[in-house]
């Protein structure tokens, strides 16, 4: 009886590389699973109607024509919760009118949208590394570097839904320009291309065409001086700014994830070091520094609790 | 009708130069007050006495035997919520359970203790300068730089009751070491005693006996290089500590109070500068940084409003 029985929800996970869709019982659990390259098409309706397509094949698939709710992540910025996206990676939605649009497509249904990194955060808290906590901050350490915040057992949306990004807490005043126009960011120093551009001026030289993070990870694994340093580099700022973070939040658990939580000790290893000297404070030594538990999926189990447990993660209309 | 007429709270301030004592009606108004040097006596009844006699002459005075509930701030670290403290600038008390002596001596009322700086915090969003917002940094920046948050309407306790520890927020990972332990800590550059040490260092002489920040701050307005420097310092690392809390908790104001907030644009100035160069982000921009509004009595008031507004400002038994 009871929870086990009620319809699932459809959670929608839309960045700069792929649309994914699930299909998410009241427990947490993935029951059906699609996902589509994003369309490069500089047309917002083509990206509208592959999501469109993506979901009406998702929902026939599964024999569910009518989910419980939608629950979106979408990279940002937005904005929340009328739910106007412009991600800044899929060029083609400038103040798109997400929520709006699956609201006329559901007329019936809750649509609630938030940032991808708020739903990774939300994923983590309900049923991943930070569950059965009241207090954690999500990390996404990847392209960029975001997060999202649960205190007192509930998101932190703050005045405009962009509590949580802790990828532009300053961990060197004197640091590395950030995009935001801002400098010495985490972002600036932890994102995977600021990681790769820096081991590029220090020497580092790929040995295959595509350059990225997880290459310069491999080369670290492999004991290439440099890819190592950098590793060191993003970990040390990683360090800081969680230090700061548990100081001003007086956290429990911080969960990481994304592409570069990947690198295992060779990224906590300066992580802890740089939160041993600088986290002293007697309630912040307690703090668990965790990876993520549910990766890839993380987002979108998150996006699911927006509304299977929107008590907790939904402080909007 | 209704809360006017209600009984007023006992609300208590207690900090290593003095211990203070008020009356605050339900409107968050102080219609009596008290205040007494802290004893220097390492016994710990002797300071316990002390108080005691404060609460009975104000009580007594105001013709109040019954308040409706005790309210206290008190210098950390405690435990918090069963109130065992251990107020670094009180040597005498160590452990010393504050909550439950007040409960024997009130049997039949609400009594509850939260650290100084929260009290500040609170009193600051309850009916100072973060009145009417949701989402509000309250600072007191002094021999210390304490705070507390106020997310979603709500005082943010965190796992252990030490959230808003924004002193510890970290401004630049190879400064000065901090008394907890730690490096570069904002309180490490920005508290007053740090910043006569470090004009001392660089030359400035004062002129008297007595070396206070009031005194360095005084010697900034008459033009002092060395101390307008030192204050130009604290402002800088007062800006980037407060754009990183920004990005993380997307507030709507920061109100800073203290001795150091009363230098006005020698501190404020640079304080702005540093936040133009790393509080970037569109959500962090639309930020006010203000003065705190209540003064020297926002403690009291924000101890009152843990009785008086709880269901906002106390989330524990």
């Amino acid at each position: 009886m009871g929870q086990e029985h009620d319809a699932p929800v459809l959670a929608v996970d839309i960045g700069g590389t792929k649309l994914a869709a699930a299909l998410v019982d009241p427990e947490g659990r993935i029951t059906h699973y699609d996902r589509i390259a994003t369309p490069a098409d500089p047309d917002p309706r083509v990206l509208w109607r592959t999501l469109e397509s993506l979901l009406d094949k998702l929902l026939a698939e599964a024999g569910c024509p009518q989910p419980a709710g939608v629950g979106v992540g979408c990279g940002g910025p937005m904005r929340w919760p009328s739910g106007e996206v412009s991600p800044l990676n899929i060029p083609a939605w400038r103040d798109f009118p997400l929520r709006r649009r699956l609201r006329a497509r559901h007329p019936d249904l809750p649509v609630r949208v938030h940032n991808d990194a708020i739903c990774v955060a939300v994923g983590e808290h309900w049923r991943g590394a930070g569950r059965g906590y009241d207090n954690v901050l999500g990390m996404v350490v990847s392209t960029g570097v975001g997060g999202g915040l649960v205190l007192g057992g509930r998101l932190i949306d703050g005045a405009s839904g962009n509590a949580g990004h802790i990828g532009h807490v300053v961990v060197d005043p004197q640091g590395p320009p950030c995009e935001c126009g801002g400098r010495g960011c985490l972002e600036a120093v932890a994102r995977g291309p600021g990681l790769v551009a820096w081991a590029q001026r220090q020497g580092w030289r790929p040995g295959q065409a595509g350059v990225s993070g997880v290459e310069l990870a491999e080369d670290a694994r492999l004991g290439h001086p440099v890819a190592g340093a950098a590793l060191q580099r993003a970990g040390r700022a990683l360090g800081v700014a969680i230090a700061s973070a548990m100081h001003l939040c007086d956290l429990e658990v911080v969960a990481i994830g994304g592409g570069l939580a990947q690198c295992g000790p060779l990224l906590f290893d300066p992580l802890q070091e740089a939160l041993r000297e600088h986290a002293r404070m007697e309630f912040a030594r307690r703090v668990q520094v965790v990876p993520a538990a549910l990766g890839q999926t993380a987002g979108l189990v998150g996006a699911a609790a927006l509304i299977l447990a929107g008590d907790r993660y939904w402080n909007a209309d």
